[in-house]
């Protein structure tokens, strides 16, 4: 069972908030984990593809979390790798979606690197109403 | 000047989220953050007291969060260190307080180990109506 | 190219160890990058076996390293997963050897969790003469 | 008592490398750890010595490691820093020398960014014969 399922758990601790601010808090918890727990992973073309998956997979697991995409860019791999094989993940590299949802609440939370800003932002890119 | 001031930014990506929503969207990405870069790091009594101002420091940097408060349970540490003089940072050593502000609505997140559950468990202690 | 296999790089920065040394030092890089980048994810039965492929192809790409087995204990992840359907990557589920060669030196490091210590050891379990 | 202190484990693991390659071998560990448990982490003019010190006190705890000096460059911060208050740590920043010593061998672990190569080397700066 997934904590968010259990009864208990959301009358005892998350009854001060509404389904859609339950759904964006889970979808952002799991934004910054995602961030923070990838960032630095060596990757190249070769192993791309596979480090998304692995990376989907993971927090797939977490409250409330139905689906997560996350896209490196193959371009800036290839950029970047002229000297060696490959390099460290990092924030300017990556696309990500998670799809959040409690009780009929969806909540679609976006990182991407605005490069005018030279920032990963991340929003909430839709909410249910 | 810190994004959550940014005009621009926030009309262009965060118009669709009510300041309480933004309160609470910031305050979670923060607390994902926070545990996904510091788990594992060495820890022992010695040493706890700076990483808790260095976590501290560092997320407090992150757009609308006003104040950090970490906790590293010295008893869990003494327990488990019983062998060497370290271990690894782990969810069940933790007690974090995240204070996230935005346009005057304070949102207080909180993670904290709950033994019945054995699981670190995040959710919004306070919030503004 | 790899690093490993760049001659200038190697006479520059590599000169004052021995093969066998080289062969050491790149697999104990590795294997203490491995247990920092990857404990904290979250990970349960369903995703272990991508998370080994996804950790394994990511460390490969480092210098010297020519293969990395990793095994996620399913038995700690049966034990430790009975009130939710994840935990958090630790240390005492992981078992890890390293393959590292530099010019014909094959160094196999080691990483287990020793139950008696509660500690996950690294060490050299095999080297070339 | 620390790990490296401990005859029985000595004997028991690491009775086949001589002192000079337990010094660097675990010196090698901990710079592996140390790039991939803080890279990501949020970091600015602000908070950077903290942060170094934290990131010392944390390394300085694993086994051989007698000192480590951590420093983040305040250029590089300076640059980065236009647009926001603050960014995420990554390899181009920092300078490290941790100093690893077994049996009254002492190895020197350093790690500095490579502006040609685009990369931050690691190699043994100093070793004892």
């Amino acid at each position: 069972m997934k904590i968010d399922e259990k009864t208990d758990v959301n009358e005892k601790y998350f009854h001060n908030i509404s389904s859609r601010e339950r759904a964006i808090f889970e979808g952002a918890i799991s934004m910054g984990a995602l961030f923070h727990q990838f960032i630095g992973a060596p990757v190249s073309l070769k192993n791309a593809e596979l480090l998304e998956k692995s990376i989907q997979s993971s927090l797939e697991l977490q409250p409330c979390i139905k689906r997560v995409e996350v896209k490196i860019s193959p371009d800036k791999l290839s950029e970047m790798n002229t000297e060696f094989d490959y390099v460290s993940l990092s924030g300017d590299m990556l696309d990500v979606r998670i799809y959040s949802e409690f009780d009929g609440k969806l909540a679609l939370i976006r990182m991407e690197y605005l490069e005018d800003l030279r920032y990963p932002l991340m929003y909430v890119e839709r909410i249910d109403e």
